[in-house]
């Protein structure tokens, strides 16, 4: 499982004291060849953290060896000494692994603004080069995580290669991409470009329509590994597939792991115009904070989704409001402008529920994924630096 | 003070029954001329309920002589029958004060969906007439209430005329336009369309710059009655000033209102490019969740502030990040591109909080007010319809 399933990938995960908690904190993921293919997916935040800055150069050249990740801080908004101390880092692993300071891609996640004690990162990584082994993925998981409750691991096996991953992120996942780190792994041999290509493709439909609280990190980074170890040339559609497959399965484990959440909704805005408008439609109704109040208190109080997509401008998205139709949880609960019989008997007891719009002016289809807003919410979030 | 503050105005507040609760839920503004200039500035949401439909068509006419407005039930996604019931209340209002139905303007507030329990309502109106008085403009505020804890009413006198005004609103205050319905009189004589450019003046510095949950409401209403009893012509820019100083007034009595809110925060960002960028740099931290909680934590987690400000196109707010300055409760927490000493020990425990940003990047500026995500909000909207 996670990303030492497929074949000439290590990886450790252990506690190097960055965290108060004495919890596991750093991780690294190492290729070992025979090819080193690597492609990454990084946050448009413009305050992006320092090693955003640096894997982004290293995923330019499209070849790294290994990847170093701390939870326990994020390097965000440090100015030059962050930069100065992500480089470092990259440079420690180096010389732990044997590679070149440029073969290494470099992840961090935690509070913003707070500088790294490079000291206990140092002496982290040694222990952690120290630790890796062939069926270290699961302890990688477990070390980047931050409010997360459980590790995220993922893999598939198809067409003679095998794809594996790990996610961490439980909130601040936002319309753009979620805040998350993911590692993911493949034995199949691929281009530097269509590793590229696949990656972007997977992201697109599963940790990019996930909407937890509309916010967007500075930190999200989603990185590929590929060496050819399987001795498989994958074809592009083959990598897609299963990368889709793998990023899906964390996206959905992070959701249902999201900081106080107690339902998962399924928002699927069908009839659409074109995939943007479908997609505009349906993040309009995740990101209501309203709405998601509502589904926390059992209460369908569906108002609240036609007001929300009472919201997007007509050119945005195209619809007839008397031709729109809503069901919550296979209900019919709005149709031709007017309340459906049923509409406030809904049952919202189960932890899963689906909203279903159609808005019969196209044939676009698309669903986001969000949680609802609860107490618990409120209370991770608003004691998390403190 | 309030609607009835200027000559030539009556209101009164009535309960009819729509609430289950027996609190005041029909209100009645009359104008007594001799003028009956009217303008209105409505809600761009395009489920908007039917009494907007109906209230913007007289609106075009210029001319009103009575608004008739009820909580309890918002007459919204009411299809047909809903604007049926919209167009009875104008019917009824105006056999009531002796005037066209076309000269009537409607407003409701309350639950999305919902039709209206006719027989009640027009039983109150003929009530709420009879109770019509020039001293009732307190109790108008009162029965337009919904979770409102305390009406909101503002009068100003000033060169000759006297301004007055109510509102009601306490959540799904949004980025377009708060949910809300305010009615402001005036007995100063105006055209049609000084009326109409001094209300969307006022209205875009005060109600469009509250920002309480991101979301926006089917229902918003804004009107302005002038009926030139005073005898005093008002210039535009008296008219506008004294129209955006009451606007102003409830907006912060909204503000200080908002469900659940423990805190009242106001995000100014000066040095940017531009009034739309100003506004924007403004919008995207005060609709920032896990700002917002964080503010309600007591935690000074200005990391959120900057990641919030990084999710800005560049070509929408332009600003060189090593140059963004930003201050909590006026000490500097972040500059250079890098966290400033202080930082984490703001003090957060006074109901206001003040956060400056400075973009560095030109001369706008803009203040965005909104307030924190608390447990109560959660509470009170998660259990809203039910």
């Amino acid at each position: 499982m996670s990303v030492t399933a497929p074949a000439g990938f290590t990886a450790s995960g252990i506690t190097a004291g960055i965290k108060d908690s004495g919890k596991p904190d750093l991780a690294l993921v190492v290729n070992t060849g025979p090819e080193f293919v690597a492609a990454a997916v990084t946050t448009p935040n413009r305050f992006c953290a320092a090693p955003v800055y640096l894997t982004r150069e290293v995923a330019e050249g499209g070849r790294a060896k290994a990847v170093v990740l701390n939870s326990g801080g994020a390097n965000a908004c440090t100015g030059e000494r962050g930069m100065d101390d992500a480089y470092a880092m990259a440079e420690q692993t180096a010389a732990q692994v044997g590679c070149e300071p440029g073969e290494v891609m470099v992840c961090s996640t935690g509070l913003i603004g707070a500088f790294l004690l490079m000291d206990i990162v140092t002496a982290g990584i040694a222990q952690a080069a120290y630790a890796l082994s062939d069926s270290g993925g699961e302890d990688a998981a477990v070390a980047i995580m931050t409010t997360d409750t459980v590790p995220k691991t993922a893999q598939v096996s198809t067409a003679g290669f095998t794809v594996g991953g790990m996610s961490k992120g439980a909130g601040m996942l936002n319309p753009a991409m979620a805040t998350m780190l993911a590692v993911i792994t493949t034995d199949a041999a691929v281009s530097v470009e269509v590793a590229q290509r696949a990656l972007q493709a997977g992201v697109a439909v599963s940790f990019n329509r996930m909407d937890s609280d509309g916010c967007q990190s500075t930190n999200d980074t989603v990185i590929l590994l590929a060496n050819g170890a399987s001795g498989v040339s994958a074809s592009e559609a083959d990598l897609t597939a299963a990368v889709t497959e793998v990023c899906t399965s964390l996206t959905k484990q992070m959701l249902a792991d999201a900081e106080g959440a107690s339902h998962t909704i399924a928002v699927t805005v069908s009839g659409a115009a074109s995939e943007a408008a479908a997609e505009a439609a349906a993040r309009t109704v995740t990101s209501s904070n309203l709405f998601k109040a509502a589904i926390f208190g059992g209460d369908p109080n569906w108002g609240r989704i036609l007001s929300a997509l009472g919201t997007l401008p007509e050119d945005e998205c195209p619809y007839d409001r008397e031709a729109v139709s809503v069901a919550m949880n296979g209900t019919p609960i709005f149709a031709g402008g007017a309340p459906q019989d049923g509409a406030s008997s809904v049952d919202l007891s189960a932890h899963d529920v689906t909203v279903d719009i159609d808005l019969a002016a196209g044939e676009a289809c698309v669903t986001v994924w969000t949680n609802d807003l609860t107490h618990d919410y409120v209370e991770e979030n608003s004691a998390y630096s403190t």
